[in-house]
């Protein structure tokens, strides 16, 4: 490790040196430096940057991107050597971070300005270009069995937890500067936009350390359902709070908001939905798969499509995105020529771990090369103090209020009047509740959104987000692996609705089962599949030292087993009527079945290939 | 065809009036407008667009990104559409050109400034994003036996004919800006910049067209190869002009000039082999191939890097670029885990195919969305002459002199010292000159040079260069299909050495020959392979109509038969000392033949496959 690390540094060294070189124009034999004696014109216009030559901005922005890449290569390396030697105590975005803030120190050091241009975080690029890769990839990826089972409290951590987590931040913050210890004073709207900013949890680092250890399924959704959809929410939130910049706040604000969140996120929504069905439509009514490059293309622009008409249109691109990927698997992926299915899964995976990797490295970077960035400690730190409070505010009691719920709603429907008669296990226990607590750390969206602060102690506020966005990633990230340890939460759950694409990893292809597994996930009839009853019997409930006596166990096991099967027919009296209408109505319109069969469920191993 | 383009014109006009609304903030109720009274700050810094706030240039910079996707998807719809109905009187470069000039009008005429700014051509954003998949894609999928047997002509073609052409190019121009007809007065220097930016051939459209028809390989591997490389040697031209911009020229400048360019071609070759061999030896030595997300993102940014650090030290990124994708697909290619395989090489090709399309569209936007271009019309239709001279001064007497080449070697070799006694084919018949004539449209890298160009006239000189490269694809792009019928050369040719990895367009995989194909196409000793004596008997030189009497025929096939077996040997011979080299050094040093076969070309079944 430490010899890798040192070559690593070396290289570094090397390449920054050259390309100070390349900066200065010492060794600058082939193209002329601008303003430099040899070059004919003076530099026309104010800004000499304006006028420096292509051919010359293109050899810096080559080793800007060089630089970029290569942290990205050694960030992947890293990320290979800690799996392969099996080093659980380092992860691989605190490194991506590491290295990002020695290159960035590295070119800040340097004279060269315009390497440290390049390489600056820039929003727009970060919204455009590499948040859209991640969100698709989720959408696609998403078991959605999990999702749509616990989606009261996905919702729930997902809206009121943000909101919560905001005011709570923005009143801490704003009490803060009110005191005026750091020369910083800064308007409630401003602060809450703060909040806003600083409540996106990153779905990233938690969710690359729960796919390793392959933490139990439901947690997994949980966490990964809030920090895709929170993000949506802190965009809205942060949107709306800008829009009160400057203006007195009002009462009436808080439902003007309320109901412009609403509406964004239905929406956006109906947009994804929609477009991922035209999608599966244009498949099923023409030709095109006899087109197969041509056919992928068109899959990956429509998708990105669906993000950047939401974003176009003051709707949140992120949910419009994460539900054209899940409308897209549900029926597009079926009318795909099976050249297709394989180019679109692996693009979106490996647009997806490069864009991630990247993000780390941005955020590091972006510590020493933003040149205005205004750092004031005490503010930084009753920062990360309060996001710590915020996120308990919000979690903890959210938590409680879901178990409430789902008590009543199970023994509402047993029949049961009393709530306290029976100990029913709880929809979130308390090990989950703390990891969700745990994993509440904020990721790029966040700095991306506090790009767009406003006012006098902007950059004071951006260098703030940064870095304890920064710092969340390196404590909590850096000690996930060993809070699940601690907590006691399983992991090595293999999930048994897993992908079905995956057959090039163990080499021999299955080409029976290709197809039909997908739906097979979908048709939640299946009574051995633990999630349709996720909240009886949580499988961390019992630790293996924990366990009550052999004949408690036995007659626990047989309540759960009565319960389950109540469970199980609640449950698919829920969802039932979205499966026989997906079933029956929606897949034969959706679905191309050409082959002749009335039930694409059972049909797909021959009527969905060709 | 009519209806369709209707519909789009119709939407189109929908998406640019949403998008001007954005921009104009009319309905804008969400985000403040910069300087709109209730966006509390006042602009800081001279500059609006700097002060305008992130979140709304996001929204910008969405229909911006809307816009461009819905020309590629229009544009990939109009492909499958031609392909369908098997229309060839249109080529889709032509149809995204079309749709890029009506889009561009459209922004051009609608008051907004932001989208226009956003989606103006941009040289640096061309050759670091769109260039180099299509250059890796083209190196990747490259035919290396038949690249290699015409190495002669298509380094003939691209050296000295791109060099005349840029000088007869550059030549003609000064003589008639000296006349002062439209008061351009430029200096030699400018004038053979303009030459040299014009002399880069564009590989995009012709090899789509080539592929399409499946031109005889020998035509397509010399235009393709020639196409390749001269875009390198313009690039290295233009480089070397702009360094004697304002200076007089003197007679050593050639000299200088020539030298500079053998080492950076060399140099760049080497450093894209090098970088291949890199990749081949780390996926050998290491067990990343475990991790195949991993891998394929290594594979890519690696053969990324040979680009960025070529380009970086001054030398050709191109030429790097394409010998790293010819070293990666002859080496690493067989260290890579079968799912790594397979996501490369579609990768690759879906990059490259939005690449192309993308930027035809991005040329025809230019044209209205460069606000600042001076249009001269005398002197673009000067150029655009100018240039079908200095192609044909360039084509034909190299074509000569590589046909004289050829007859002396070979008669040489057979020991016959009178050149003149025997009539032998020509290495490149009338019908393949006139071919590679018509095949020298002008491309994207033209433009991209054309905007590093300096001094007074640089817009003039922009927008002649971007018109007359508009005019090259409109009317050659146009016109290929027919030149074809027209010289009658032989399309439909399949080629044997074709591809292994396209088994999901047939739908039933191929396990046993999939690695395998590859390394037989290179062991060279198979006499059936047409492509072994390509100067002998070329197919097209007997159209149907017109061949001599059986009796005739059958003597001359004889004679050629024994043309062949000479010329079989004599090339097995010059190619033989690399092939056996490759296979007895090179291969066993950086192919993973841990499966224990000493011969990895036989092997290939079983050891290179895990």
């Amino acid at each position: 490790m430490v010899s890798t690390k040192f070559v690593v540094l070396l290289l570094l060294r090397g390449v920054v040196s050259l390309a100070q070189k390349a900066t200065n124009g010492d060794d600058d034999d082939l193209l002329p430096s601008p303003g430099s004696p040899d070059s004919g014109n003076p530099p026309v216009g104010s800004e000499p940057d304006d006028d420096v030559n292509p051919v010359m901005e293109e050899i810096f922005s080559s080793w800007a991107l060089f630089i970029l890449l290569f942290l990205l290569i050694s960030a992947l390396w890293s990320s290979y050597t800690l799996a392969q030697r099996r080093i659980r105590a380092v992860h691989e975005t605190v490194l991506s971070i590491f290295y990002g803030m020695v290159v960035g120190l590295i070119i800040r050091l340097t004279p060269g300005h315009y390497i440290q241009d390049t390489v600056t975080f820039n929003s727009s690029y970060f919204f455009n270009v590499l948040l859209p890769p991640i969100i698709l990839n989720s959408g696609y990826e998403l078991n959605q069995v999990n999702f749509f089972n616990n989606i009261v409290s996905i919702l729930t951590f997902a809206i009121p937890g943000t909101f919560i987590s905001a005011v709570v931040l923005g009143v801490i913050l704003y009490i803060w500067t009110a005191l005026g210890l750091e020369g910083v004073d800064i308007s409630f709207v401003d602060a809450l936009s703060v909040g806003a900013t600083l409540s996106a949890t990153d779905p990233v680092t938690i969710l690359s350390i729960f796919n390793a250890y392959k933490v139990d399924p439901k947690l997994y959704t949980i966490i990964f359902g809030e920090s895709l959809l929170n993000d949506a929410i802190s965009i809205v939130m942060f949107e709306t709070c800008q829009k009160f910049h400057g203006k007195p706040a009002k009462f009436s604000s808080f439902f003007e908001g309320t109901g412009l969140f609403m509406m964004t996120f239905t929406v956006s929504l109906l947009i994804g939905v929609m477009i991922g069905v035209l999608v599966a439509l244009l498949l099923k009514h023409t030709l095109i798969r006899r087109y197969p490059r041509i056919e992928s293309c068109l899959v990956l622009l429509i998708a990105y499509e669906s993000y950047f008409f939401s974003n176009g249109c003051h709707m949140s691109g992120i949910v419009s995105l994460l539900f054209c990927g899940i409308t897209l698997k549900h029926y597009a992926y079926f009318n795909m020529s099976r050249r297709t299915q394989i180019t679109v899964k692996y693009i979106f995976q490996l647009l997806a771990q490069l864009s991630e990797n990247f993000i780390f490295i941005y955020l590091g970077l972006s510590l020493f090369t933003e040149v205005e960035l205004v750092y004031k400690p005490l503010l930084i730190i009753i920062t990360a103090i309060s996001i710590c409070v915020a996120r308990w505010c919000a979690v903890f009691p959210l938590s409680n209020f879901v178990n409430w719920l789902y008590r009543v709603k199970t023994l509402r429907s047993m029949g049961v009047s009393n709530t306290n008669s029976m100990s029913i296990a709880d929809e979130i226990p308390y090990q989950y509740q703390m990891m969700t607590f745990w994993a509440g750390l904020r990721g790029a969206v966040g700095v991306a959104l506090a790009m767009g602060l406003q006012g006098e102690f902007k950059f004071t506020l951006l260098a703030t987000v940064l870095v304890v966005v920064v710092l969340t990633v390196i404590i909590f990230g850096g000690t996930t692996a060993g809070m699940l340890d601690v907590l006691g939460i399983k992991t090595g759950c293999i999930d048994e609705n897993d992908d079905s694409d995956d057959e090039f990893d163990i080499e021999m292809p299955r080409p029976v089962s290709l197809n039909a597994s997908p739906i097979v996930a979908y048709r939640d009839e299946d009574p051995s599949t633990e999630v349709l009853s996720p909240n009886i019997a949580p499988v961390i409930g019992e630790p293996l030292g924990s366990s009550p006596a052999p004949q408690a166990t036995s007659r626990l096991s047989l309540d759960r087993q009565h319960l389950r099967d109540t469970f199980g027919t609640i449950f698919k009296a829920d969802s039932q009527w979205f499966t026989n209408f997906d079933e029956q109505i929606l897949k034969p319109v959706f679905l191309d079945n050409s082959g002749g069969s009335p039930q694409p469920g059972q049909a797909s191993d021959t009527s969905y290939r060709r």
